[in-house]
């Protein structure tokens, strides 16, 4: 069997970022707090929790005096004032990509358009941005929604970073024809561009892909969804245990791909274990 | 047979004035040039020259003193720079729709755009956009072309004033992945959807269409592609004596369209033919 992984693949920018200050943070302060997952790969946070790291569910269940990472989604305003009450220091992990989505988002609405965030109205990174606009704006995930608006004057576009460029396309394309005027920043991350690339490459050249990455991850789902568009078969995991045998009959040629927010030492364990099956 | 006239059809707003405009100068002045057919439809043309009107080829080859109209496409501004030094008077016929189009090209210019016209480079309004800003701008007329601009920082579209709106997003939906981001100004006229509309409309209740209007006239070329897409049978004629009798074989609903430049006088000479055959 030969293994063949995509390029590039695994953490991007943001998340080795949001990972290395984390890191630094648990070295330093021994326990840091997060509210919610500070990346979306459960095997990683895990690690990160062996470490000291406390995930809560809100800003209301931080001790006073704690050291909190914010994390790389962003988080909403709300609980960000919470925050920054009780702690003695934040950690902003904050991917620089989303921030500029906020910013743009914040831009689009102050110079008066209606504003359209192209993603999924329950991911913390959506969240986060309706939250820099106070909630003035409204998520597009599903396309038949486009023709409940009706005439737009002026119509403002951003998207979360890790959506897909094709529905962003549909998006722009369905709302065109009832506004006068569009802007459209497309917020969508290099990173995550270029690993969606990268899987419809790898998809041309294997007998079937396995995906590695957070069930809970925006940016692997898409990765599964465009492998899935490419008619390969295709394997989502998590972790190692999920390597179902009966998948790899008659399959000469595997490609492995990961989730931005995968980390190296997983798809590393998975490589050696399907290296010595 | 049965005949149902498409709502709303022919003469649109913008034509409308332009003709009126032509014809009080003509009643004043006796003759006046224009560069370019004044409207795209040879039998109203024909009518108003038999009134005056001398079309001419160039601005060189209009007379000094001469009373010029301005089409209702616009003018490129070399030619509206040698007419200005030659006419005795100008009258503006230029669509307001079209002058807006051309100020939002203006303006997208300015702000730093890489601006893209949605449109035929070869119609008169498409070439007095361009001319608007001194050539700063891309034709797209083929979405095989998008793949070739490779990544643009800042894109402004534009749209011909009678694109079809389905078009226009799948421009925008193909050039939004290589954008940082992106501007629309929906600049398709509202005559132009509402003719488009009402097409698709008359369509789903025929057995054949009629489309009446000039061949050179754009927005009469979408709505005999529309109804083509509707897959039912169109006959594009200018005027009467194209009425093919075989066409009409085993149809008894007839729709009958008309372009934006299509005279009502032709459109009832066309209905009452058909309603005594």
């Amino acid at each position: 069997m030969e293994l063949i992984l995509a390029n590039p693949t695994g953490f991007c920018f943001g998340v080795t970022r949001a990972i290395k200050e984390l890191e630094n943070s648990l070295d330093t302060f021994g326990k840091v707090y997060s509210i919610g997952s500070p990346i979306h790969n459960p095997q990683e946070v895990k690690r990160l929790q062996d470490k000291g790291l406390v995930v809560v569910r809100s800003a209301e269940e931080i001790p006073n005096g704690s050291v909190v990472f914010v994390r790389a989604h962003g988080e909403m305003p709300e609980a960000l004032r919470i925050v920054r009450e009780k702690a003695l220091l934040i950690i902003d992990g904050t991917c620089p990509f989303v921030h500029n989505a906020q910013e743009k988002a914040k831009f689009l609405i102050d110079e008066g358009y209606d504003l359209f965030i192209v993603g999924d109205p329950e991911h913390p990174e959506v969240k986060a941005i309706l939250g820099a606009v106070s909630n003035k704006g409204t998520v597009i995930n599903d396309l038949d929604a486009i023709n409940r608006y009706g005439s737009i004057n002026r119509c403002g576009i951003i998207s979360q970073t890790t959506q897909s460029k094709d529905f962003l396309g549909s998006v722009v394309s369905g709302l065109v024809p009832f506004c006068n005027e569009m802007r459209v920043y497309n917020t969508i991350c290099k990173a995550t561009l270029e690993r969606q690339d990268a899987i419809r490459e790898l998809a041309s050249r294997v007998d079937g892909v396995i995906i590695i990455g957070g069930k809970n991850s925006a940016n692997t789902s898409q990765l599964s969804l465009i492998a899935k568009q490419e008619e390969i078969p295709t394997l989502w995991i998590e972790d190692s245990e999920e390597l179902d045998p009966d998948w790899f009959s008659e399959k000469n040629i595997i490609g492995i791909a990961a989730g931005a927010s995968t980390p190296d030492w997983l798809i590393k364990k998975i490589k050696l274990i399907l290296e010595h099956r």
